[in-house]
């Protein structure tokens, strides 16, 4: 879902191998070696996603929804997937819906905000009429996202505005924790607010947002609403950068919608939507009109192989998520402890250390201080090392430092010097002492 | 897209073995062998298709807005998948849009014709306010489309007329011809119609639509309404089951818009939609909102190992579709001589022979005549066809005949008993011999 920006310059600029990265991001080519530390972009599929998608296209290629055995064993896999994704989410078989990805999934929660908005508006301005109070809540509803969320909730909600279809509160992140915080969220409520949506982990500085805090004070606000009259709150986090790296559970998040995104956690470019008791507790408008799949919110021939690759690695995180977070925050630190060893304390500013604040096992932000480095510049010098400078929604700034770092209270010469690196399952401390060095040589020719 | 029917009634239920198809829609467990011929229904994927998209999910993994090498192969591999289904349909790289699939194009277009209608009318009431004609247009598109359509034409489109939205006709189709007629479409033409979507063939009688002939019509019409202040039409067609059965060409067909559905020619389940000279003829308005992929168009990370697979099979109909049409259309005549000849020529009606008309070469749709022989009762007696009887389009009428056979003047007795055989690329005539020599006896066990 996130890209990366045009100002990775690459490696390539200088060497111009041509050499080929492998499915676990190393490159068996000793001489051109490149280390990727960018998995916060995407990942690669899992070994046993690969297997799984490669024997669905051979053996579950049949219509889901034709009804003889070559479709059945589709629509069993299907339901396979769907019951390892919602096991991941800590919910419910029967809450999941696959869409093509994590964009589509945001622009979908919006979409349903917008559409029961105006129903529930539509319903109490007939009920109300007697009394002509048709006008007390306002025509538009209101949706309050975060400052940093991605493109995929950010401009489909500017496009509602643009549009005049929605009016829309852009929350910023705290100067001093890099999170959003629940009461600016909560002093952002107007009478007509009827969505709030806000990641779960920002892909930049790793920083978590408290989100089951959230939820909780809405839950809260929306019964004291329901009582006046007022439209219902609805919660969504977009997970795409917590799943397979930290617990998420839609028992503690309280959320009502949950993007998962399979690209960030080494399954295909699909995605779904969690939808905490869909159509029973919480609504869902589809976008697509069609041939009834996905009980109609989301139609179109299911595309099996993907889904099963979704589901296979929605179980590998079932059951590795632990060893997996441990082993990435096990690197990510010697990481840390490498870049201040070689750089020297007093030279780097670690940007996604943020006063009491929980970050992503996996992402380190950190700028070496001085004229002459920015990320880019740096980036551009290093042998070996895949990595980014932050994500694509800032990229169309050409030079200017990451809009996130700097909505946390990054001083402007230190952002420019940002540099995201974010490691992966297979990444190593070898790995590590490698891209340290090769930053080292890097930085050593641009002083 | 289009899915078979519950009335799909199944072998399974009388020899219970659990056999796999393999990727070319055979079984090779000769003792329940199972013969496919649903391929209107899906297609498995090719041999050379799987390979691309297995290479792809090893080493095409980055992220394609990535810049170093890693994103730019999966870019590279994107964009040669662009060229390829350009090719196919005789048209320019630059106006192919991938999609999720044929349902998402679909909505797209009808989308993008309702939102173009509303600006144009914008624009148009601005510009003659001062002589009070803002009127004149009427408030709301008006959208044609034929009564055949599939549910991902005509739901999108029903929601949008009970949202009022929208009007709409729906144009019957000839009973003589089984075709929508030019004239048909040209008498349901109101002054603020917008678009026109008509399916370049339809799935069940196999029936091929005058598309030319209705774009240069179209055109025409088009071409006074611009004098008059009138809104353009544009227009749509669903080249679903056409593509690698027949030529499709861009330039021949004239249309504004064409759905490219993958898995309707072996290729993975996703789509594309064409639309010529995009954004500079012809409008595309974005669904969804995000990072930026597909020209902002259609973000959402792109799925470069499924894109992969469409190219490749966009190559495969590129050098082999002449080859692969006369195939199916001889196995198809084989198929329909020693059906008549089994079943004797008094006692057969073939419901995709219609007066004037051509159609798909891989399509054959009859009813066998008698009471008790509906097509549903005779498929579940059936040992090695799997077929259907229709889409899943009518499948909520229970036993009642496809309403486009009805709709092309098939008697109400005679569409009950139809039944829908559709042949693919490897379907043989030693296959046609035994699945004939199973509807016989499964006749017999019936009469």
């Amino acid at each position: 879902m996130e890209e990366t920006t045009l100002k990775m310059i690459l490696v390539e600029q200088r060497t111009e191998t041509n050499e080929k990265l492998n499915c676990n991001g190393k490159n068996n080519i000793s001489s051109s070696r490149k280390i990727y530390m960018d998995y916060n972009a995407t990942t690669p599929l899992a070994p046993e996603v690969i297997e799984t998608v490669k024997e669905a296209m051979y053996e579950a290629w049949g219509n889901p929804s034709s009804s003889y055995e070559a479709g059945q064993r589709a629509k069993k896999i299907i339901n396979e997937a769907r019951e390892s994704l919602a096991k991941m989410v800590g919910g419910s078989f029967q809450d999941i819906i696959f869409t093509s990805g994590g964009t589509e999934a945001n622009n979908l929660v919006i979409h349903t905000a917008v559409k029961n908005f105006m129903k529930s508006n539509k319903q109490s301005t007939v009920a109300t009429k007697e009394s002509h109070e048709e006008k007390t809540l306002g025509t538009l509803p209101h949706i309050i996202i975060s400052c940093i969320e991605h493109d995929s909730v950010r401009l489909p909600v500017e496009h509602l505005v643009k549009e005049q279809k929605a009016e829309a509160t852009f929350v910023p992140v705290s100067k001093v924790t890099g999170r959003v915080e629940v009461d600016d969220v909560v002093a952002a409520i107007h009478p007509t607010s009827c969505l709030v949506s806000v990641m779960l982990a920002n892909n930049e500085t790793g920083v978590v947002m408290p989100i089951s805090e959230l939820s909780q004070q809405i839950k809260v606000i929306n019964h004291k609403r329901k009582a006046s009259g007022l439209p219902w709150i609805l919660v969504h986090t977009d997970a795409a950068q917590m799943i397979g790296k930290g617990r998420v559970d839609m028992q503690d998040l309280g959320v009502d919608y949950l993007t998962i995104v399979g690209h960030k956690f080494y399954a295909p470019r699909i995605g779904a939507l969690y939808v905490r008791g869909l159509d029973m507790n919480t609504p869902l408008h589809p976008m697509l009109f069609g041939g009834g799949q996905e009980w109609s919110f989301r139609p179109g021939t299911e595309n099996t192989p993907m889904i099963a690759g979704l589901g296979k690695a929605a179980e590998l995180v079932n059951e590795n998520f632990e060893l997996y977070e441990a082993h990435m925050r096990k690197v990510r630190d010697y990481l840390e402890e490498r870049l201040e060893t070689i750089f020297g304390r007093q030279n780097i500013h670690f940007n996604c250390r943020l006063e009491g604040s929980k970050r992503l096992c996996n992402t380190c932000n950190f700028s070496i201080l001085g004229s002459g480095l920015q990320g880019w510049l740096v980036l551009s010098r290093c042998r070996t090392l895949l990595a980014s400078v932050g994500a694509a929604c800032h990229s169309e700034k050409g030079d200017q430092p990451s809009a996130v770092l700097l909505s946390c209270g990054i001083p402007y010469n230190v952002a420019q010097n940002a540099i995201r690196l974010s490691v992966g399952r297979d990444t190593s401390k070898e790995d590590v002492d490698l891209i340290v060095e090769d930053l080292k040589q890097a930085v050593a020719e641009l002083q």
